[in-house]
């Protein structure tokens, strides 16, 4: 094990740190598990992060990750498509759909403004979140962002992306727990926060 | 993303859990962080666990992680083939390296013998330590085992695994760091320092 010319463990234990929160101690125990402890799992892993590579794209329409051209929501005929629901992450659309209190559709983020990174927008997808809405049928836009420091600039950037148009703005009301992400909240509370949305603007 | 047929999203979270310590949130992130924030960090992860699982084995000498049928260490005819030391994980011997004490050979157990877990020897590769041994000059046997309940429990395995031989047997020397103060090591470092004394003249 050269330390000089990387060899194909030092070099997996490097770029196993391409995943979040993984140093290189936690990478080694990585390592160690798929090449030591569990090889079919490793093989399995390969092949996984391979077709997920190959053929996890984005919904044209609502952002998520989907493997079509159009996701299975937004090709749904029966959802509602005056309402968007505009969320952070892909995770929230399955807990959102397990609540079981939005017929619309979805607009997907992949990501969050941080306020204490200059409020960088590039983390989120607003101009394809601008693209989708143009021409749409919309008329009422859900912000199902977090109610983290996070979730509320989020919030407030989509608010004044919208400022000037006509769409009938909401959030999902406060019932939910303060520091709470919207993906653990349990599907109780997450129904009756998205029937007490608070309308923004006064339109 | 229907939940009975795993789309190459699902299932790349799924695989992901074979990882320590991985459940499904963090998993979520992290297919998150490879398919959305990371395509290029993920391709070459890709490319490193692929490369990995074709390439690497175990040194058919010391068992450790290793491209070849014996590692460099192993094949280096200036180690001294008399001593051997037992390490329990990959990462144990380059930190050993880096100490310049023991010019001897070394065994990797890849793992320990947990107390809380019946003390089962299948995660440590103790057959092949036996292989190893048998026929070999070996007189030294130097244990280097983490002084944890785990690795007290390999040794203890490692001592009544040897008990008929003729080697001579040692573990590694408990006691205070060095550059430590003694205010700030912990008690039980601190009494075994005192137990472990050294004598420093003759008498």
């Amino acid at each position: 094990m050269s330390t000089k010319n990387p060899d194909a463990y030092s070099y997996l234990i490097k770029c196993l740190q391409v995943l979040p929160n993984v140093g290189p101690k936690t990478a080694q125990r990585m390592a160690h598990t798929l090449l030591q402890q569990n090889r079919d799992g490793a093989a399995e892993l390969l092949m996984a992060l391979d077709r997920a590579l190959k053929q996890v794209n984005h919904c044209q329409s609502c952002n998520n990750f989907c493997e079509h051209e159009i996701c299975h929501i937004c090709a749904d005929p029966k959802r509602d498509a005056t309402r968007l629901m505009i969320v952070q992450m892909p995770a929230d659309v399955p807990a959102m759909e397990l609540a079981r209190c939005h017929d619309g559709l979805y607009f997907v983020l992949m990501g969050q403004v941080s306020p204490t990174q200059n409020m960088d927008l590039d983390s989120i997808d607003l101009h394809k979140l601008v693209a989708r809405l143009s021409g749409s049928p919309v008329v009422e836009i859900i912000i199902a962002t977090s109610f983290t420091a996070e979730g509320d600039a989020t919030a407030y950037i989509l608010l004044e992306l919208f400022k000037e148009q006509p769409y009938k703005i909401s959030r999902l009301a406060r019932g939910m727990p303060l520091g709470s992400e919207l993906e653990y909240v349990d599907a109780g509370t997450l129904a009756q926060a998205v029937y007490e949305r608070q309308l923004l603007n006064n339109t």
